[in-house]
């Protein structure tokens, strides 16, 4: 969670006023800050670089709007791509293929085929996809994902290394499938796992490592084939409650550096990082618009809802929210902030301190660049919310809102129902 | 849940293979049969107009197509509206204003203002809305939902009659508030109250009747105000397992007529079914595009995730599926069908008894009709599918599915990231 100046009473974003944003913008609006996204690449691409050569590849799944990809792009990252979409946004924002790896799951013919036309690098997810790439392209470029067995996250949702999850190749499977690779012709570069989300300690990260080491080993003891890279994934989380720690990206990187220097022949190493890079980079903001005060709590009733925001709904998340225009402001109230869909389980944050709040105030939902407008649907036929980029000062509307055509664009009404 | 034809082992919708529609329009593609819709339209009005002046208010949250709403407006369904949105797409789908009935939650004067403008009645959700209501038009015709303090459904998420949820207003505030409503110029014409959603007995709807006929008596006692309609809400769930009841729609109806007949002057009833008029009406077909047989389980893994129906994970909500090319097959392997998304969390179906799944197979996810599209993300950047109308053997493509620039079509770059 960052700290937010406050100009009289007012949160500052970026060097802009809040309000004025949303103001000018209207609400719902996310915002982000294009210092805080270059800060938190230049942080973890420093701490890696000096203990290994690192490849950083930002999970867009978390954040795939395409201004914050270019400012990625700039900083020198390289992209980890869930879907043939994304890759081709990346490829749009100005990635070249070779700084994409497509990690895929459950991958059709129809979608590999593609990332294989691109020539983007995959990340092979199952021995079936392999002998099925292998019938398109057995000199593709490929590292495979296993399924360590060891798993870990903020929710059960997201443990994607547990051995019960689709993910990967299990871990009993992978040197077959590494020898299995090699006899259909294919010269495999890596090895990769992904153990969760929201992990805030090194411990599983080092775990995860050792398993790539040990597989790494047998592969060129049994195989003879040398990777060039361990990639651990990503999963990193960010301090969501003001009394989380920061993730120490230099103690990670230099245990999970020297484990691998120490015990393996391997000497780049490569990370995934989504939520750390971009989750704290962004607000959201969202005004109230209508106050309850029933007998056993109040209602802040904000045009957020988990429409636009579907973490607190879907996992339970908690996102710290601030009053933007009573900023720092005595919080003597308790309030459950709650948005405009039609169901109990539509709300932002609950039980919270906050200054008393009136209708027309503005709330700032922080860490919202994560799994923010990413996961946002059209529930209850409301347009998406716009997104706008804020550095010294100055804004810029990075996406528009959608209006109600939208909604309708690409329907079509059969004649007979025109009657 | 809707029995479906087969025809030498192939799931038949509306006349039309399943493999035909996937053929034609690719997958994932959800597929609405027309006379299944007309069908449950026509057997709850006749159910309720048998026994007492119903207005049936179609909860368009659960499915906002347009072709569907034009099948319920040429079939005299009304609209219940929870968001400006829904009640512009409803007029634009040929619905007059006095046919819509807006029942927003936490509503904003923005908001308010374009409802009171385009002449639709409010179902006012809080005092502070009324207050804020009589300053815009006093004169607007209005009722309230009460929040009962009687809950049920079938998650969490959606029991929105409890007394700690949003809605509405407190019991325990209603006289006093219909009497400020007098006091401020409005004529209310009805009481609402809403309990939940997926509710399969009788009694909760008989209990919240028994509520409101208590509050309009009081309304007449103390108020001198006689309402016209008791609106009971939506929340009629349906059999999404094999061994589930149906609701039995004539038991409903002439329970709640009977006690409102005999305990209360009002003789005019509203009813707001969602899922009950839509889900069992649509099909999602899917397309299975890789198979993983880990250790401990068989995952099918299907180009449909929980972007394009969120229920299953959201919700742990259970839809049947079948093997649409292998319909009525013996089910004799276990599966876990999954989608494309990377999250643990990502599932269709678990732990499922199929016939043997191949690459290709076309898996039919039942009663997805309702809360489907309209819930439906572009999370992993992969685009909102296409949605299909069958009638008579008959297809009609009413909603194209998204393409890669829709996802980029109202961004911006500013220019000093093109650089």
């Amino acid at each position: 969670m960052r700290d937010f100046k406050s100009d009289k009473g007012q949160m500052m974003i970026g060097g802009v006023k809040a309000t004025d944003i949303a103001a000018k913008y209207g609400t719902p609006v996310y915002v982000t800050d294009e210092d805080a996204l270059r800060g938190n690449f230049r942080r973890i691409d420093k701490a890696f670089q000096k203990n290994m050569p690192t490849r950083i590849h930002y999970a867009c799944k978390a954040n795939s709007n395409m201004s914050l990809l270019r400012i990625l792009e700039q900083e020198g990252s390289c992209i980890d791509a869930v879907s043939v979409y994304e890759a081709k946004l990346c490829l749009k924002a100005g990635f070249s293929p070779d700084r994409i790896l497509y990690t895929g799951v459950m991958v059709s013919d129809v979608e590999m085929r593609q990332v294989v036309d691109l020539g983007i690098p995959i990340n092979v997810d199952s021995i079936n996809q392999m002998r099925r790439l292998a019938v398109m392209d057995n000199g593709h470029p490929i590292s495979f994902r296993v399924n360590p067995g060891v798993g870990a996250g903020h929710h059960q949702h997201v443990v994607t290394g547990a051995k019960t999850t689709k993910f990967g190749v299990p871990k009993e499977q992978i040197l077959d499938t590494y020898q299995e690779a090699l006899s259909l012709g294919f010269k495999p570069f890596g090895i990769h796992a992904h153990i969760g989300a929201g992990v805030q300690e090194t411990a599983p990260f080092l775990q995860v490592t050792q398993v790539l080491v040990d597989i790494a080993n047998d592969i060129r003891d049994h195989l003879g084939l040398a990777l060039e890279t361990i990639d651990i994934g990503g999963g990193i989380g960010i301090p969501y409650h003001l009394e989380d720690n920061h993730m120490d990206v230099d103690a990670l990187s230099s245990e999970v550096s020297n484990y691998i220097r120490n015990n393996c022949y391997v000497r780049k190493l490569a990370i995934e990082p989504g939520r750390y890079l971009v989750a704290d980079t962004t607000v959201l903001l969202t005004t109230v618009g209508d106050i309850k005060e029933h007998p056993e709590k109040t209602f802040a009733g904000v045009d957020a809802g988990f429409n636009t925001l579907i973490r607190p709904a879907f996992y339970g998340s908690y996102h710290h929210v601030a009053v933007a225009n009573k900023f720092g402001a005595r919080a003597t109230f308790n309030y459950d902030v709650v948005g405009p869909i039609c169901e109990t389980g539509d709300f932002i944050a609950r039980d919270r301190m906050l200054p008393m709040i009136e209708l027309g105030d503005l709330i700032a939902v922080y860490d919202a660049g994560a799994y923010g407008f990413t996961m946002a649907s059209n529930y209850n036929s409301r347009p998406l919310p716009a997104e706008v980029l804020v550095k010294d000062g100055q804004m810029n509307l990075i996406r528009e809102a959608q209006t109600l055509d939208d909604l309708t664009a690409h329907q079509k009404i059969p004649g007979r129902l025109m009657v």
